[in-house]
Order: structure tokens, then sequence, then C-alpha cells
């Protein structure tokens, strides 16, 4: 193996919305697996908007990346050099913890077996990875998702807002997108929304979600924060629940407090519950999730849109393509194929 | 009976913080029951925050009082005249349905026997009244109380405050009033509370957190919204629960939008929960908590402060006091004595 091994580093903290020269590339030698270690080729590199909490001086919930390190994130790819007996050359693998480059060591326990029997490779980072368990435990536990329930959906048509919309319907809920582009809003509606609002045509949110929730807002899926979460705390019902996923739309301000309407009385009032959660505080439960996702797949209760940009000299425009809302589901950025 | 019914009627919604003039006396004849009803007298009439709520035009979660109309309220009184059999003359009541005034008609599902056996007449606004049942089920259904827990009460001292304070206590946690004055904090201190805060004296209510929470804060009674809530909300511990119970603070801007930091990072990164409740919502299990609450109080393990002032003269001046957090322990007004 001549080859090198490309890599993204953080060059500088982006001051608001990141820039492509926030990260600069460079090149090393492809690594040596060390005792029960594997080296992995990247397939797919992940592109997903919890990248944007890492680039922050600002304490957040796991560490931030530094400065000259490698760009944190996920990947699909193949052993090609391994010392574990039970991951041998060419298993495909998904892991959390891959970072933005061509090769990577990984040991057992950061990485899970992909079966394209079970699911098509990209799926793996879809609802057989962390989106799929972050729709499915959000509405289920945080959420409490009830029979019934009008749900509505920010980032709708996101890599976890597409998959939440339709664990949602087939749940037997009511479920409402609110996304960025009139194809998204296209998509949202082919997967089985109900019903959709554009919110960057939309001249008042408020009214527009009081107008396709007469009754109120149930069970609210907050991928974005701001605005949108705004119009939906004012068109709760009672015993509302707001699940806080994600706050994508504070991106570009992630160092500034956030000020602007507080909504206590709103929550008392409603009796609200608003719950922040992540995914890893129900890992030991992501089994049981993956068992019911890949059945609901297979009996094609789930689909997935994948917005795939090739090349890994890709990866920071890719980055800013999901942050500025322009991917049309799950981004991903192919850097090889498999080898049979 | 030639004594007619003193009756305070609001006269104007208050502007702000409200003043005696927005209520006027007048009499009228004291009723007489009808088929299934009974006239009481009152002895002592409540004097709560939530009456604040009721008197503003805006929507609430039950509806307001009309200009002109009889001020919501509770007592505790003593039937003086009945056509209930269950009900006989002499019988002390407590109602949430009295209104400040001396005499009311009540229905048999309006109010609750009153045993002086089990607790002293004023504990029948207090433990074994709404406040109990609502520090009781904030703490432990809303707040999912824990052994160990680091728990913050704001209004330590109040009607609810200072049950929830020893409930909390008793039940494991270390325990932190918040309150405005140093009276207060000595009577949190004596009552059981581990460490306090003045928040009228403190310079830096976020520092003072910190430093009496060095481990963050697990769960918080929220009886105020406003400075409070913001300090506590940047000294969370993982899993926070922030138990939204009232909004005294704001009520003197009550139909204004709440403009400050919002906190839907801090309650993603800390995983914590928000949530608003009414003690309406637990109405099948409020006998299980008194039950409990009596047997707490009759093992010596509840303590509890009135601030009693005398005549219904005095009810709007005893209001804007409890509104001015000038009144130390649960606030009533003493109408009549009990006849035996």
């Amino acid at each position: 193996m001549n080859k090198a091994n490309r890599q993204w580093r953080l060059a500088t903290y982006p001051d608001g919305m990141p820039t492509e020269d926030n990260w600069i590339m460079s090149k090393s030698s492809i690594p040596e697996p060390g005792e029960n270690e594997v080296v992995a080729e990247a397939i797919y590199l992940d592109v997903a908007p919890y990248m944007r909490g890492r680039i922050s001086p600002q304490k957040n919930y796991t560490s931030g990346v530094g400065l000259g390190d490698l760009m944190v994130g996920g990947a699909i790819g193949q052993v090609v050099n391994s010392n574990v007996v039970d991951y041998p050359v060419g298993q495909l693998i998904v892991t959390g913890n891959f970072g933005w480059q061509e090769y990577a060591v990984l040991k057992p326990n950061e990485m899970r077996k992909v079966d394209t029997e079970i699911a098509p490779l990209p799926c793996w980072f879809d609802f057989m990875g962390t989106n799929g368990i972050t729709a499915y435990f959000g509405l289920i536990e945080v959420g409490s998702m009830k029979v019934g329930d009008t749900v509505v959906i920010s980032a709708a048509a996101g890599s976890v807002g597409q998959i939440a919309g339709q664990i949602a319907k087939l749940s037997g809920c009511r479920v409402i997108a609110i996304t960025s582009s009139e194809e998204k809003l296209a998509w949202c509606q082919k997967i089985g929304y109900d019903d959709g609002i554009n919110y960057k045509t939309e001249p008042n949110l408020v009214d527009a979600i009081t107008r396709v929730c007469p009754n109120g807002v149930d069970l609210y899926f907050d991928n974005t924060a701001g605005p949108i979460h705004d119009a939906v705390m004012q068109n709760l019902a009672t015993f509302a629940r707001i699940v806080v996923c994600g706050t994508v739309s504070l991106a570009d301000r992630f160092d500034e407090p956030d000020i602007g309407e507080r909504f206590l009385r709103r929550i008392l009032v409603a009796r609200a519950r608003v719950q922040g959660f992540i995914v890893d505080d129900y890992q030991n439960r992501h089994q049981e999730a993956w068992k019911c996702l890949a059945d609901w797949y297979q009996r094609g209760l789930l689909n997935c849109e994948y917005d795939i940009v090739q090349d890994i000299h890709n990866m920071p425009s890719a980055f800013l393509r999901l942050l500025g809302s322009q991917n049309l589901g799950k981004q991903l950025v192919q850097v090889s194929t498999p080898s049979v």
C-alpha cells in the first residue's frame, strides 16, 4: 500500500457559520493496526449536524476538536488490515469514531458489523445507525408518542427527521413536516407525512402551524431550535412533549446566548414537557431499536433518501451544504467503493 | 341571621403589579342552601400566588375572573346551614371554590371535611391541602426525585416551597433554599434546608448557585421563573429535572412576553427535562398523598409557618403582601372563629 491517508484537520474555529477554510487537508501514511486492532478504509464518510457542536471551544456534551486535530465523524468502511479474528480483512463495518480521513485504526468496541442482507450499505448510517435509534428513542421514550398524537417534526426531510416522520406515521400519528423547500416537502409527503410547511416561504409560522394543527401540537420533535421552536411553542396541546434533539438553527451563533421569548408560562399552562436527550443515553437498548427498525424496513415501511457527494476533497463543502439545508436526505460523502 | 355577606369583587384588571383598588367590597344577603347544598361561613380565606393568573384577561389553564365578579379563592369554613345529611351544621370543611367572601353556597363535590384530630385547622390549606399535594407530586412524580439529588427550591419559604423543602430533605436529598430575606433563610434552615441563598442580596446568583451546588442541580422546583430560573439553568447537572410549578416573578408583567436567554442547548447538553404541571392532573391520587403527608406530620417530620392577617377587609393587602414576598410562611386571612 503506497497510498497516503488523506485527512481533514481543523484549522480554525468558525466565527458564526463555518466556511471551507476552517479545515485543511493533510496527508499521513496509512496506519498499521496494533494488537486487537484493525485498519479500515472509508467507503462513506458521515456528514451530520452534531459536528457543528464539536468545532466550538464552548463546553459541550463531549469534548471538542482541538485546532490541528483530525475532524471527528463516522464512516462505513471495510477492514483492510486486521489483528482481530472476529473482524477479518473484507469485513464491512460502521463506526462513529473514524474521523474525516481515508483510513482509521479501530478497536472492536468502536465498530459494528454491517450486514448488507439486512439493509444496503448507506442505511447503516441511517435507520440502522445513530439516526434510526435517535428517531426511535426520541419519539418513543423521550416523546412518549402515542396513537393519535399530532406530531410536528422540524428538519423533517433531514437524516433523523425523515426516519422520525415515518416511525410516527406507522405508529398511528398525524405527522406534520416543517422543512425548507418545496422539493423537500414533496419528498416528505411521498414518505407519508400528512401535511407540511415550508418555513422559508411561510409569512407567519405561528399561524401556519395553527392552521395545520388546529387541535395543537402533542409531540414536537425539535431538530432546529430557533424560530420554528418558537412557533410550535405557541401551539402546544395540553400535555405536549417537546423532544430537544438538535439545535441546528443556532449553528451560526453557537457561542452567543440565544435571546428571545421564553415559554415557562406556556409550559405551565399546557403542562408541557421539554426534554433534551442524546442517543448514547439508551446505549443498552440499541439492539432492540435496530431489530424493530430492520423489521419495518424489510416490510417496506421505511424509505430513505441519500444525498451523496463524491470525493473526500468535498467533505467541508458537503458539511456546509448540510448546514445550509441544501441537502435532500441523509448527507454522505463517498470516498471509495467496497471490494468484494 | 341579620348579618350581611361581605364580598370582594374585581373592579379592574391590574396593569402590572396589582394594587388594592383593583378590588371593591360589596355586601349581599347571606345565601340560603338549595337542594343538596350547604352554606358555609369562612374561618380562614386563602391567599395564594395562583390568584394572580385569574385576574388577567389572558387565557390561562382555567377561566379568569370577569370584571364585577366575586374574586376566586379557597377557604376553611364551617357549615352554618345544610341540606346535605353528610355535611351537618358545625361540620368543618375546606374548599378551593369559596371566593373572597364570608359565606358561600357549596355542593358536596366542592368541599372536603376537615378533621382537626389529623392536623390543626390552618394545615388544611397547607400540607393537608393543595400545597401539600403540589409539593408531593411536583417532587415525586414530575421531578422524579431520588435519594442523593441536589434539590433547589425557589420561593423556598413560601406555601408550597416550605413543604417541598421538607419532603425533599426527609427523602434523602440535599436541599437548597432560594428566598428573599435573612428571616426566611433562617426559617428554611430551621425546617431542614441544608443551605440557602438570599437572592435579594446576592451579587451574582449564577455563581452563588455554583458555590452551594458544586456538582450541579439535579432537581429544581421552580416556583418563580425569571432570574432565579435563569441562574439555575446555568448550573444543571446531567439529567436535571426542572419542575415548573409557578411563575410568580412574572406576575407584574403578566401580559408581556418573557424575553431573555433561552436554554435549549443547555437542556440538550444536560439532557434536562423542563416540565409544567398543575395539581389537578393527579386528582385521582390526592388521597394517597394526603395519607403520606399526614403520616409525616404526625411523626413530627413536617413543620409549617403561617402568616395570618386578621379581617376580611385586609384581603387585597394580604394578597399584595404575598406578591411582594413580605409574608413568612403560608399567607391566610382570618375572617371568623369556629363555633364548637
